[in-house]
C-alpha cells in the first residue's frame, strides 16, 4: 500500500493498550514506523492489583494511566479511543464502528474476558474482574452484603449476605478471598452494630486438587494454610455445577450466598473472529512461533489472545509478563524486516511466579528456587510497585500499603453507582466557606 | 412513646450524613441518646472538593470516607444505609422502603440537589455536581469530549467538543471553569497529535451582573480576571433560555458545545414534603429560630434543606459550615431538653468565604478584610486539607495537589462506565507474574 518512491513509514496499528500492545507501542518507539495504538479504553490498566481496587485498598486511578500520557513523548505514535469491530484482512484495514484505520502491519493484543464455561447466565450473580468498571462493581456488592446484613433482621439471610463465595483458585481468586477475609476480619471489624463482620464466612472453591496450580505443589500447600489461617474456607476439587441469587451449588453441597466472585476461567477476545483464524479452545489465535497469523505475516497476535507454546509444548498462561516479552519481540521483528535482516522465534523467559496471601504472606517460584511469607511478600510488593506506571501511582500505592499495614484501614470503602435509587435524601451542606449557589 | 419507669435513652434519628447530620451526630456523642445515622450512600462526601474529582486531580477515595467508620467508636451511634421515602409524624416513624425507623426526635439534614428552574429536560445535557457519581459522570463527559475531538475530521464538530460551557458563577463554577481550563492548556496539552487542547474554549455563564455574588465586588472581579488570564471567557448578564445536544442558547446567542455542566442552582431535598411544612421558593423548610419544624418541636430541619434567617432578615446560604454549626446547636438544644435547660436561638457565626480560581489562585472574605491571590490560595488549601475527614485523606489529598502543583498533571484521567460498549476488546494480559487461569 505505501509508495515505495516517497516511502512514507509503514503504519503499525496496535489494538489494545494492555502489557502486550503498550510494550511494542513504547518498543517502537524509535523506529521508522508511524504507530496507532487503539483501545477503548483510555487508560492503560494494570490488572495484577485488580483485586485490591474491588476490596476497597485502591483507589481505580492508583492503577490505572492514561494511554495518551504514557506515549505522550513518543513522537511517531497516536493513540484512538475506539472500539474495534473487526479486521478487513483483504483492504488491510482496522474497522471501528464507522470509520476505518488502514494498517501495513497489525498487532492485535486485545487480551482476555472471563468466561463461563457455557453458563452465561452465571455471569449475572458471579461478576468476573477484568476492568475498573468490574472492580467497582464488585467492591459495591462486597460492601453492599455487610450494610444489607447490618439492617437484616433474619438470621439466615444475614448469614447467606455474609457469605462469600470465590470461584477459582488460581492467583486472583486466592488473593481475594485472602483480601476479603481481611476486610471481614480486620478493616470492618469495629465499624458495625448488629452483625460481627468477623463472623463473615469466605469460601474459596477450586475444581483442582490444589490452589495455585501453576506452582509447585509444595507452595500451593503453603498458599492453602494460609488461607485458612486467614479463615478462608478453601473447597479443593469442588466443580461448580450452579450459580444463582440464591447460592453456590457445588454438587450436592449448596452454598448459600449473596456474593460471588469469579475467578475461574478465561476466554480470549474476538480476534480469532476478526481473522477467520484458527483457536484453541479458550479462544485463542493459534499464531507461527514468529507470533503472525498463518497465511499473515503481517498481522500479529500477541498476549492473552495468543496460544503460543514452549519448548515443552506447554500453552505459555496468560500474564503480563508474556504479553510484554512479545510485544518487545514484534517491536524488535518489525525493525529487522526493515532493515531486511530476520529473527529467531519467540521465547519466553519466565523469570518466575508470585502471588501474595492477605496483608503480609506470599508464595514465589523462580525455578526451583521456592520461597514463602513475609520475605515473598515484601518481594512481591516491590516489584509490583516497580512494574506500575507512573511515579505518581507508584508513590501512592505504596503509600496506601503501608497506611493499610500500618492501620488494617481500607482508604477506599466506596460504594459508587448507587444513585440509581431513590431521590430524596442526600449530601445535606454544599461547599466552600460560603455560598455556592449559582 | 418512651417508657418512663425505665426511662430508655431517647431516640434521635439524623437523615442525612453530610455536613449537618454528621456533626450532630458526633455533638452528641457522650449525651445519653440513642443516635441512629440514616444515609442512602455510605459515605460522607466533602463536596467543596468535588469540582476536583471532576476534573481528574483526586480519586472519588479522597473526599469521602465511610460514615460508619467515622462513627465506629461512638458507642451511641449506628448507621444505617437506606433511602429514607417519608416521615410518619403521627407515628413518629422515619419510612424507609420496606420497613420503619421509630424516633423521639429527628433531624432532617438531607441537602440538596442541582435545580434546573423548570428545565428539568436541560438535566441530561447539563449535568451537576452533587455526588461521587456525578463527578465521575462530568469527569467522563470533559475526557471525553477531547478524546472524539482526536478522532473527529470535521472542523465545526471538533471545535464544538473543545468548547466547554460552565452555568453559574457561584465557587463551584468559577472552581470548575478554572480547572478545565488548566486541564486543558496544562495537563492534557502534549497528549494529542491531531488537536491542541490548549485551542479549547471555556465559558463561564453568570446571569447576574458578577461572579461570585456572596463576596465583595472587588473580589469578584480579582476572580473574573484570573479567570480570564486562565483562558476562561466569562459572559456575565447572561440567562441560559436553553440547554440541548448541540449547546447552550443565552437569548439571541447560541453557544455550540457538548459539554456543558450545571452550577447554577439547587432545590431543597424533599423533606418540605414529607413534612407537609411550609417551605419558600427554594424548597427549604421554614424552621423556627431553634431550627424545629413549626407545629412539631421534636422535628428540625438543618443544613441546605433548612430556611434560615439571620439578623438582617437574609436566609443563610447552604454551606458547610452553616450546616455544621446547625448539627451542633441541634446537639446543644437536645442536651439542654434532657437538663431541664433551654438555649437560645441558633446564631451563625460567619468565619468568612474563600473561592479557589486556578492552580495558585484564590480569593478570600473575612468581615471586611479581604485577600486574593496565591497566599489566599494556600490558605485556601490548608483550610480545606484541615476540614477533610481523616488523616489517610488529608495525606493524599496534599500529596496529590503538591504532585499536581509541581507537575501540572492530574492523577486520576480515568474514563469510567465505558464498559456498556461494544465487547470485544480488552485489556490484554493478565495478572501475578504467572498464570491467573483458576
Amino acid at each position: 500500500m505505501s509508495d515505495a518512491r516517497t516511502e512514507p513509514a509503514p503504519r503499525v496499528v496496535i489494538i489494545g493498550g494492555g502489557f502486550g500492545g503498550l510494550s511494542a507501542a513504547k518498543a517502537l518507539a524509535k523506529a521508522p514506523f508511524d504507530v496507532t495504538l487503539i483501545d477503548r479504553n483510555n487508560h492503560h490498566l494494570f490488572q495484577p492489583l485488580l483485586y485490591q481496587v474491588a476490596t476497597a485498598a485502591l483507589s481505580p486511578a492508583d492503577i490505572a494511566w492514561p494511554i495518551r500520557h504514557v506515549l505522550r513523548g513518543q513522537k511517531n505514535a497516536r493513540v484512538m479511543l475506539a472500539a474495534v469491530t473487526g479486521v478487513d484482512l483483504p483492504r488491510r484495514e482496522v474497522v471501528i464502528d464507522g470509520h476505518r484505520v488502514p494498517y501495513d502491519y497489525l498487532v492485535i493484543a486485545t487480551g482476555a474476558r472471563h468466561a463461563y464455561f457455557g453458563h452465561d447466565d452465571w455471569a449475572e450473580f458471579a461478576p468476573g474482574l477484568k476492568t475498573i468498571d468490574d472492580a467497582t462493581s464488585v467492591r459495591r456488592r462486597i460492601l453492599l452484603a455487610f450494610e444489607h446484613a447490618e439492617n437484616e433482621s433474619d438470621a439466615a439471610e444475614r448469614a447467606r449476605l455474609l457469605t462469600f463465595v470465590v470461584i477459582g483458585g488460581g492467583p486472583t481468586g486466592v488473593e481475594m478471598a485472602g483480601a476479603i477475609a481481611e476486610l471481614a476480619k480486620r478493616a470492618l471489624a469495629a465499624d458495625f452494630r448488629s452483625i460481627d463482620p468477623r463472623s463473615a464466612r469466605i469460601v474459596l472453591v477450586e475444581a483442582a486438587s490444589r490452589v495455585l496450580t501453576p506452582f509447585d505443589e509444595t507452595l500451593s500447600d503453603t498458599a492453602r494454610r494460609a488461607l485458612e489461617q486467614l479463615g478462608v474456607e478453601v473447597r479443593l476439587g469442588a466443580a461448580v455445577t450452579d450459580c444463582n441469587a440464591d447460592g453456590v451449588r457445588l454438587g450436592s453441597d449448596f452454598i448459600p450466598t449473596r456474593t460471588v466472585i469469579w475467578a475461574a476461567g478465561v476466554l480470549a477476545s474476538q480476534a480469532g473472529q476478526w481473522l477467520g483464524a484458527e483457536t484453541d479452545r479458550a479462544g485463542r489465535v493459534k499464531v507461527r512461533p514468529d507470533l503472525s497469523v498463518p497465511g499473515h505475516p503481517d498481522v500479529f497476535v500477541i498476549g492473552d489472545t495468543a496460544a503460543v507454546t514452549d519448548a515443552n509444548g506447554a500453552v505459555l498462561p496468560g500474564v503480563a509478563p508474556v504479553a510484554k516479552q512479545q510485544g518487545q519481540y514484534i517491536a524488535r521483528a518489525l525493525i529487522a524486516r526493515r532493515e531486511g535482516r530476520t529473527v529467531a522465534a519467540f521465547r519466553y523467559r519466565d523469570y518466575g511466579a508470585l502471588a501474595t496471601i492477605g496483608r503480609s504472606r506470599a508464595v514465589m517460584q523462580l525455578g526451583r528456587l521456592k520461597v514463602s511469607g513475609f520475605f515473598a511478600w515484601v518481594l512481591w510488593s516491590i516489584v509490583h510497585i516497580y512494574f506500575l506506571i507512573g511515579l505518581r501511582n507508584r508513590f501512592i500505592v505504596a503509600l496506601n500499603w503501608a497506611w493499610n499495614y500500618i492501620t488494617f484501614q481500607r482508604g477506599s470503602r466506596l460504594i459508587t453507582g448507587l444513585d440509581a435509587r431513590a431521590e430524596g435524601q442526600g449530601q445535606a451542606a454544599q461547599t466552600g466557606l460560603r455560598s455556592k449557589a449559582g
